[in-house]
C-alpha cells in the first residue's frame, strides 16, 4: 500500500496535479552541492567503469575507520535496501523466520516474504511510547529463527530505543544463536544519542547508508558491516545482480563523509523546527501522538480510523500519507513525513485534519 | 572465475602493477561527454530523489518507441544483469530449469543457481563456428522448463545467430510453452544485424542496456520489455531491491539515445580495428578462433590447455584474460575482450602467445 500510494502520487504529478507528499521519507533539501561536484568530477576522470563488487576501496576504508572496524567488512551496495534484501536472502531459507519489531518499515515484511521467509512481529504501541518489551522477543524467537531486525531510529515512529533495552534485546537474540540485523540509516541525524550495534561483541550485522544523512535518497548507495564469511557471500550476490555502486557516486558520498558533522547538524535543525510546526497543528486536532527522537516521521493515531480509506481520500485531495497497515497492524494509524518545507507542513497538516472522518 | 580473476586483477592494480585488462568487457572508451553534462545537469535540477520503481517515464516512453511496444512494457533496471537475475527470481521456482545456449555468460548460469533453479546447457563449439542447433534445443526442453535464453550477439563468441536458427529456437521454445529472455545488450553495436526477439509475437523477454552501446558499464542501467503481469512484477521486486535506477542516471542514459546511431557507429569503427590487430597476433600463433560479428570478445581455443592455471599465470606477467570455464564446459578456451587500446592489444596478445604452454 505504501508503494501504490507512492506510485499513484507520482501519476497524479506526472497529470500535473500539486501534491503535498508527507508518504515517503524523501527529505525535500538538495544534496548537499559538494557531494553533487565530487561525483561529476570522479566521472569526468572516468570512474564510469565496473568497479568491485565490494565497492571501492577508499570508501570501504573511511566508513571502516568510522565505524572501528575492517575495511573487508564493509560492503557498499546499492542503498541500505538491497543490503537488506540481500542479507534476507542470504540468511534466510524458506520456513525459517526473522522477528520484526513492530511497528515496521515495510520493506524488512516484503523482502522476508519474496525470500520465502516467515516473519514473526514483535509487537510496540503508542500507549507505552513505543516501548519494545525484551520478553516478548524471548518468547517470539524459535528454532527456525535466524534474524532479529532492529532499528533505531525507527521508521515509521521516530523512536530510539534506550540503551538497556537495545543490550536485552541484543542479548536475548545472540544468547539464542540468533543474529541482530541493526538498521541504523537514521542514527547519525537522530536528536538523540542512539545505542549501534557495532558496541556488541557477536557476529551480527550493522546496515546503514547514505540516503537519509546525506540527503542522497535517488543515489541509490547504502552499506552493511558484517562478518568475513558473509562479507563475501554479499560479494558474490552483488557479483551477479547490481554489479556495483556506479563508482562515480561513490566518490560523491566519500565527499559527504568529509562533512558529515555539518550535514547531519543542519538536516536535526530543520527538521526539529518542522517537527515543532507539525505539533502545533495535531494537538488542536486532539489526535494522538508521540514526539520524535530522529527526523522526519510521526506516526499518530486516531481511533476508529481505516488509515487506507483515508490515505487514498487524502491523495485526491492533493496530500499523500502513508496508511498505517502498510508498517504492521495499525490501521489507526498513519505515517507523516515532514519532508515538505514549514508552510507545506503546515498547509497540508490543515487540509489533513480537514479531511479526518 | 571470472569474477575471481577480476578481483584479482584490481587488487593487484592497488598494489600499483599494471595490468593489461582483456578478462572485462568494461570498453576503455570514455563514456560520451553529453550524456556526463546530462547527468550532471540533472543531478543540479534536483534528480537526486527516489523515483519511480519503473523507471523513468521519458526514458521508459523513447526505449517504447525505439522498439515499437507500450512504455508499460519497459521496466528500467540497475543493469541488465538485474534484469536477468530479477526475471529468474520471478520466473523460476526450485526444481524448474532454464535452457542456456553454451558457451554462455557466466552471470546466467550463478543467478539460475542462486534462485534454485536447474540448467540445461545447449551445448556449441568453434569447429561448427557457433551453430546453435534447434533439434538440441527441442530435446533440452522438458516439463519443468520456464526459461530459454537467447543471446546475439552473444558474449563470449561474438557470434550473431542467424535469422533461420534464430526463428526456429524462438518457435519450438514458443510451441512447448516457454518463454524466450533475450539478451540483447550487443545488438546495437553489432557488425551485422541481429534479430531481435521483439521481431516475434509471444510473451517472450527482451533484456538489453546502456553499458556497451554507450559506454555506460560502470551506470548500471538497463531495461527488459516483458508483459503485462510480468511488468508488475518486476515493479514490486525493485521496490523492495533496488528501489530505482538514479533518475539523474536515466537522464544521462535518455541523453545518449538521442546520439545513438553515432556513437554505436563510432564503437563498431574502433572495434573493427581492434579485432583486425587481434587476427593478426593469434593468427601467427597458430591459435584456433573464428572472427567475430560482434564488438569485444575472441574466444580462442589452444587444444590441450587448461586455461584456470594460463589465466592465473598470466595474471602474474600483467596479462588478464577470462578461463574457458567461466563460459561452461570449454577448458581449451579462454575469452580476450578488446577492451584496450591497439597498442596494449599487441603488447597483452604477444605476452599471452608467449606464455603458452
Amino acid at each position: 500500500m505504501l508503494y501504490e500510494i507512492s506510485e499513484k502520487a507520482i501519476q497524479l504529478e506526472n497529470q500535473g496535479k500539486e501534491i503535498i507528499k508527507f508518504n515517503l521519507g524523501d527529505p525535500d533539501l538538495p544534496t548537499p552541492p559538494e557531494i553533487i561536484e565530487a561525483s561529476y568530477e570522479a566521472m569526468k576522470q572516468g570512474k564510469t567503469k565496473y568497479s568491485s563488487s565490494a565497492g571501492e576501496k577508499e570508501l570501504r576504508e573511511e566508513l571502516a575507520r568510522i565505524h572501528g572496524v575492517s575495511a573487508d567488512n564493509v560492503i557498499v551496495t546499492t542503498g541500505s535496501k538491497w543490503a537488506i534484501f540481500s542479507l534476507m536472502f542470504l540468511s534466510l531459507k524458506r520456513g525459517e523466520n526473522v522477528v520484526i519489531p513492530s511497528p515496521h518499515w515495510t520493506s524488512y515484511e516484503l523482502a522476508a516474504k519474496m525470500v520465502g521467509a516467515e516473519t514473526h512481529f514483535l509487537k510496540s504501541d503508542l500507549d507505552s511510547e513505543w516501548n519494545i518489551d525484551p520478553e516478548k522477543l524471548w518468547a517470539l524467537i524459535d528454532e527456525d529463527t535466524r534474524l532479529v531486525i532492529l532499528n533505531s531510529p525507527s521508521n515509521p515512529t521516530s523512536k530510539v530505543i534506550d540503551d538497556k533495552t537495545f543490550a536485552a534485546l541484543v542479548q536475548i537474540a545472540n544468547s539464542k544463536g540468533v543474529t541482530v540485523m541493526s538498521d541504523e540509516v537514521y542514527s547519525d541525524i537522530s536528536f538523540v544519542k542512539a545505542k549501534s550495534i557495532l558496541d556488541f561483541s557477536g557476529d551480527n550485522i550493522l546496515v546503514s547508508g547514505f540516503s537519509k544523512t546525506f540527503l542522497m535518497t535517488g543515489w541509490r548507495i547504502g552499506y552493511a558491516v558484517v562478518e568475513n564469511e558473509l562479507a563475501k557471500r554479499m560479494i558474490k550476490l552483488n557479483q551477479i545482480t547490481t554489479t556495483c555502486v556506479p563508482a562515480f557516486i561513490q566518490y560523491g558520498a566519500l565527499k559527504g563523509l568529509e562533512s558529515r558533522e555539518r550535514i547531519a547538524d543542519d538536516i536535526r535543525r530543520t527538521f526539529k523546527v518542522r517537527a515543532e510546526a507539525a505539533y502545533s497543528v495535531l494537538s488542536g486536532s486532539g489526535m494522538k501522538f508521540s514526539r520524535s527522537d530522529a527526523p522526519f516521521y510521526l506516526f499518530p493515531k486516531v481511533d476508529g480510523l481505516d488509515s487506507e480509506r483515508f490515505a487514498l481520500n487524502l491523495l485526491d485531495k492533493g496530500v499523500a500519507v502513508a496508511p498505517g497497515t502498510a508498517f504492521g497492524d495499525y490501521r489507526e494509524h498513519f505515517r507523516i513525513a515532514l519532508t515538505v518545507d514549514e508552510n507545506k507542513i503546515k498547509e497540508g497538516l490543515e487540509k489533513l485534519c480537514e479531511a479526518l472522518p
